[in-house]
C-alpha cells in the first residue's frame, strides 16, 4: 500500500462510509482515525460492521500527527477543516474536505449561510471543486479539494450537458429534491428519530437551504452568467439516496437530448445515462458510486424533466471523496469504488 | 340509523377504509359489502382490524339487491360503476363512485387514458365532481358523485385560491407529487412488494399519468381557459400520504397570499391553511380527512411554492366519499370523519 | 363535560396520545397540559395533528394549579409522579401514573432497577395496578393507579388464564418480546434515530430489562408463588406495536385452551381471543386499545405458544390510562377509546 | 477467469444476489443466466443495479447448454433442481442447489413438507449439506451441494458448539426467529406487498414451517440423537436480515461458554463471536457473508440465550452458495464474498 491517509471525524455517516472504503482500498493505508468524542474507543465497538476490518482506536486529532500522512480527509462539520487545512497543506499534505468550508467562492454568501466568519478565505481559490466529471484536471493538481454537497452533486450532473451547451432558459430552473435521512448526519436530534421520520414526508429548508447557493454558484460558472434557481429539498422516510426532479425549458425544441447526454457522459465510469423512456430509482445506486440520469421532454413542448439519483453517502460524499483522492494521488480514478449496488 | 348503504368492492384499500368509517358512522347502516372474489368469506377474516366491528360476510354484487339501499359506494376499478350505476340511479339510489368512471368530462380523453369505451357517457354530465370545497351545492343535489382522484384532490385544493382569483400564469404550472404506496391499491403486483418499495424512491407515470387529464380539466374549469400542467408523480416508501409541491408564477407580486388562502378556506372544516413559514407533513393528516396547505413566495420574486398534504385513503378517497355521502343525504358534512390524526 | 383533567408531561409519545384521546373524550375537559421545556408554546405548534383540536399552550407544572382538577395524569419519566402525587391525593385529586413509580411493590427491587431512592414507598400499597382485566374493582376505588408498562400488559394478558388456573410449569416461562421504537419514548438519542433503527433488528436489555421485575411480580401474584421468567425484548423497525411470543409448558395436556381463553375473556371489550389457528399481527391493533391473543399447543406435546399484540401507546400506555380513568370516575369503561385500528 | 458457471433461475432475490457476486468474482465467468419467464430480456432491464456489470440476456434453461459449464447454480423453487441435476452430475458438472430439494435426508418427511414426490431420492445421500463450517471436507469433494435454508444457517451456527460438546438439554430447544421479507422471495403475493408488511409484525408458519424438519434433522445429526425443537418464525418489516433468539438449558452450569464459542469458531472467516455482553444486530451483517453470534447465560441459572444474525440473501443463500462453489472448485473459500456490511 503506497499511501497513508487519515480520516478526521470518523464517527459521522460520511466518515464511517469513508472508513469502509479506505479499509478495503488496495493502494492506501488507513493509518489514523480521529474523533474528539470517542478517542480511546475501538472503532469497531461503535461500528460492528467494521469488526475484523478496522482494528484501530479513535485518536484525538493532532496537527503534527496528521501531517505525517499523504492525504487527510475531513469528514467534519463546517468550520473544522478551514482551521486545520492551511498548516497541513503548507507541509505538503493533501486535503479533501467533505464539509462545506471550501465549496462556495462567494465568501460573504458562505458566511451568511454558515453563520460564522471564514478563517482562511484565500485558500478557497486554491481549492478545486471536487466534482471530477466537471473539474477532473483541476482536482489532479490540487492540494485541497472541496468535496461537493450531496444535493449539488445530483443537480449539477443532471444539468451540466444542458448548461454547457446553452440549451435552456436559465431564468427558471426548478430543482425538487428528495433525500434519505442519512443526509442529515448521524445526529441525535428529535427530527431525525425513527418515529418522526418513518411513514412521513415533508419539504424543509425553505426559504433557503445551505446547498442552494452552492448549486447556484456552480450552475452560474457553467452557464457563464447568473442562473436563477428554485431549490426545494424534501425528507424521505429511508436511509440512503437522493433523487432530484429538475424542471426547465429548452430555448429551442429541436435537440436530440438523449444523444446529447449519452455523448456528454461517454467514458464516465460513474455516470449512467438511462435509455430513453427509463426512469431511475435510488435503490439502483444504493451502496454504489454511480449517478443515474434520465432526461424526458414533454411531448410537443419545450419543457424538460431531468431526473438524477445518487447514494448521498457515496457519490454524494465518501465515494466521491475517494474518487477525488484517487485523482490527487495519481491512482486509477475508480480504484476501490466500483462496488455494485446491493439489491434489494 | 337513518340510511342504509352498500359498498361494492370492499376488499381494496379504499374499500376497507370505507368499511371502517361507515361501521362507526352514527347515521348510516352498512348493510351490504360485496366482493366477487371473496363472496361468502367473513369480512373480518380478511381484515382482522374489523373483528367485532363489521360482522358481515362478503356477498356477490347483485343489482336488485343493491337497489334496496339508499346509497351505494363503488370502490371498484374503473369500468365497473359505469355499468351498474344507470340502473341504480333510475331506481332512485344515490351513487358515489370512488373509481374513475365519471371524473373526466372529455369522453375521448377518458377513453384514451383508460383504454376502454365509456358505456354511459350521458351520465357523466349528471355527475357532480365530488370535491365539496369546490362543488358543495352540486353534490347536495346530485344522484351520482364522482369522487376525485387522490392526486387531483391535493392539487386542486392547493391551487383553487390562485386560479379563482386569476393570480397566476396558467402556462406553467408544475406539480411534483409524491404518494405512499397504498395509492397503488391492494394489488399483488411485483412493483408493490415490500422489498421493491422500501428504501427506494422513484418517479413514475411519465409521460402521462391518468390523473393528469383529470387535474388539467378541473384546473381549466377553475381558470375559465385551458391550463398547461406538468405533473410528475413519485412513489414514496411509506403506506399513506400524498404531498404535492406545486411551482407556479404570480402575474403580479403585490398579493397577500397568506391572507388570501386563509380567507378562501375560512369555515372549511377539512382544509387547514398553515401559518406563514410552516410546512406541512403527511403524518399530520395520516388517518384524518384533513388537507393541510402552506403557501410560500420566493423572496423578491414572482415564484410561488404551494405545498399540500392529504391522506390518500381519506381526503383522497374514502373520507371524501363519506363527506360526499353526508352532503347527498342531508347530514352534517363532517359526521363520522372528524377523527384526529394518530401521531406518531 | 363533567370532569376536568390535566396531563403532566404532555410532550412524550404517551403524553401526546393522551392529549388526542382526552381532547375527543365526551365526558372530560382537558384543562391543563404541562411541560417544563415547552411552557408557553402552543401544543399544536409541536404537534400539528392537534391543530384545531387542542388549543392550549403548555404550562409549567404547579401543584396548586394541578390540585384544581378531578384527575391528573403523569406521562412523565419515573421519579416525577412520586414527588407530586402525595399532595394531590391528599387534596382529593385522583392520579394515574403512566410512569413506573408505583408499578412494583418490592421497593428495594424498584430502587435497584430505577437507580434512585423511592420518595413515598407507603403510597405504593395504596396504588392499584392499572390492568383493568385483572384489577377492575381495585381500580374503581383507587385514588392512585399505576398504569402498567407496555411489555407487562402484553405479557400478563396472555398468561393470566394459564396462571389463574394453575395450568403451567412456572419454572420456565420464556417471553420473547418485540416492540416498535415509540416504546423508547420521544427522546433524541442516537439509538433512536431513523438510520439506526430502519432495516435493522436487535435484542436489547440483557441481562435484565426494567419491565422484567414488574412482569415477574405480577405473574407471581397470579400464581400465588414465585415465577421464573426469561424476558428478552427486541427493537422492531416500526413505530407502534408490541408482539410477545410466549413459550411455556402445560402441566397436563388434557386442556381445551381455546375454550379456556375465550371464556376467560368473555365480555372483555379490549381483549380479543383469536379463533383457533389464527395468528395476531400488530397492525390489527395499531391505533386501537385492543389486545389480541392466540394460543397454540404444539401437536402431541405439552408445549404452548401464546402470542399477544397490543399498540404500545394505547393498550400499553395512553389508552389503558383512559380506561383506568373511566373506571376511577365511574364512567363507562370503553368511553372514548373504541376507535378501530386504521388499516393499512 | 478459470471456471464457467451458470445460474438457473436468475430472477429471484437469491438469484440476483448470485449474479452480483459472480459478476465480480475474480475466478469465474458468469456465462449463462436462465429464466423461463424473462428469456430474451436483458438482465439489466430487470435489475438496473446490474447495468454495465451484467450484459447478458436471460436464456431458456437447456440441459445440453447447461452441461457446458463447470458448475451450475439452481436458484429455483423446490422441484426444479431434482429434475435437472442427475444428468448434469452424470456429465461431470458440479451443482449447487439453493432450493430445498436435497436439504433433508428423510425423504418421506421431505415429501410431506414439500407436497410432491421426490424424483431422485438416491441423489440426496450424495449431496453435501452446504454449511461449510460444519461440512467443509464433504463439500470440497461433492458434486452436488444442498445450500442450507436461511433459518437453518442462523440456527445451526448458533447451536453447533453446544451440541457438539453435549452441553445442553436437547429436549427443549426454542428458536424464536425473525426474518426480513426478502426471505419470502421475489413473489407478487398479497402478504408481501409494502402496505401489508411495513409497520407490522407477526408470527407465521405455525404449526410447522418447512425449515423446521431441516433444522431438527441437522441438530439431531450434531447431537447424535433426536432433538426436540420449537421453531417459530416471524416476519420483520425490513428487507434483509435474520435474527434467531435461541433459548436452551445447560446440563451443567460450570462451562465458560464465551471461551468455548470463541475457540470453536477460531479461524472461521465468516463467523464472528461477539465479545461478552455485546448483542448482534442484523444491520451489522447486511450485505456481508458473516454470521455474528452472542451467547448469554442467565445469572445463577442454567438458562442460555444464544442470538445469531445473518443476511438471509448472503450467508443465508447466495453468499453461502459462492462459499460452497469456492470449496468445490478448489478456490480460496472467501474469494469474492468478503465485502463489508454497508452501514447505515
Amino acid at each position: 500500500m503506497t499511501y497513508s491517509v487519515a480520516v478526521v471525524g470518523g464517527t459521522g455517516y460520511a466518515g464511517v462510509e469513508l472508513l469502509r472504503l479506505l479499509a478495503e482500498h488496495p493502494e492506501v493505508h488507513l493509518k489514523s482515525i480521529t474523533s474528539r468524542g470517542d478517542a480511546g474507543k475501538a472503532v469497531s465497538d461503535s461500528f460492528p460492521n467494521l469488526r475484523g476490518i478496522v482494528d484501530q482506536v479513535f485518536i484525538k486529532p493532532d496537527s503534527q500527527q496528521l501531517a505525517e500522512h499523504d492525504l487527510v480527509f475531513f469528514a467534519t462539520p463546517h468550520g473544522i477543516c478551514m482551521d486545520m487545512a492551511p498548516e497541513l497543506i503548507k507541509k505538503g499534505v493533501k486535503v479533501v474536505d467533505l464539509g462545506a468550508d471550501f465549496r462556495i467562492n462567494n465568501v460573504p454568501l458562505w458566511e451568511q449561510y454558515y453563520a460564522m466568519p471564514h478563517s482562511c478565505p484565500d485558500l478557497i481559490k486554491q481549492a478545486a471543486y471536487g466534482l471530477p466529471e466537471l473539474h477532473r484536471e483541476a482536482i489532479k493538481k490540487a492540494s485541497l479539494v472541496a468535496n461537493p454537497g450531496c444535493y449539488p452533486t445530483a443537480t449539477l450532473l443532471a444539468l451540466t450537458p444542458l448548461l454547457k451547451n446553452k440549451l435552456i432558459n436559465i431564468e427558471q430552473i426548478i430543482v425538487d429534491a428528495k433525500s434519505g435521512v442519512s443526509g442529515a448526519g448521524r445526529a441525535a436530534k428529535m427530527p431525525n428519530i425513527y418515529a418522526e421520520v418513518a411513514e412521513d414526508f415533508r419539504a424543509y429548508g425553505l426559504p433557503a437551504h445551505r446547498h442552494s447557493p452552492e448549486i447556484a454558484e456552480q450552475l452560474s460558472f457553467l452557464a457563464g452568467t447568473d442562473v436563477d434557481l428554485s431549490f426545494v429539498p424534501h425528507l424521505l422516510p429511508m436511509i440512503r439516496g437522493i433523487l432530484a426532479t429538475i424542471y426547465t425549458n429548452l430555448l429551442d425544441d429541436d435537440v436530440n437530448l438523449q444523444s446529447l447526454y449519452e455523448k456528454h457522459y461517454q467514458g464516465e465510469v460513474f455516470v449512467d445515462v438511462l435509455p430513453q423512456g427509463h426512469l431511475p430509482n435510488t435503490a439502483s445506486v444504493r451502496g454504489s458510486n454511480k449517478c443515474r440520469i434520465a432526461v424526458h421532454q414533454k411531448p410537443s413542448s419545450k419543457q424538460l424533466i431531468v431526473i438524477s439519483v445518487i447514494d448521498n453517502l457515496l457519490k454524494g460524499a465518501a465515494g466521491q471523496a475517494v474518487q477525488n483522492m484517487n485523482l490527487m494521488l495519481g491512482l486509477p480514478e475508480e480504484l476501490g469504488i466500483t462496488a455494485v449496488s446491493v439489491y434489494p
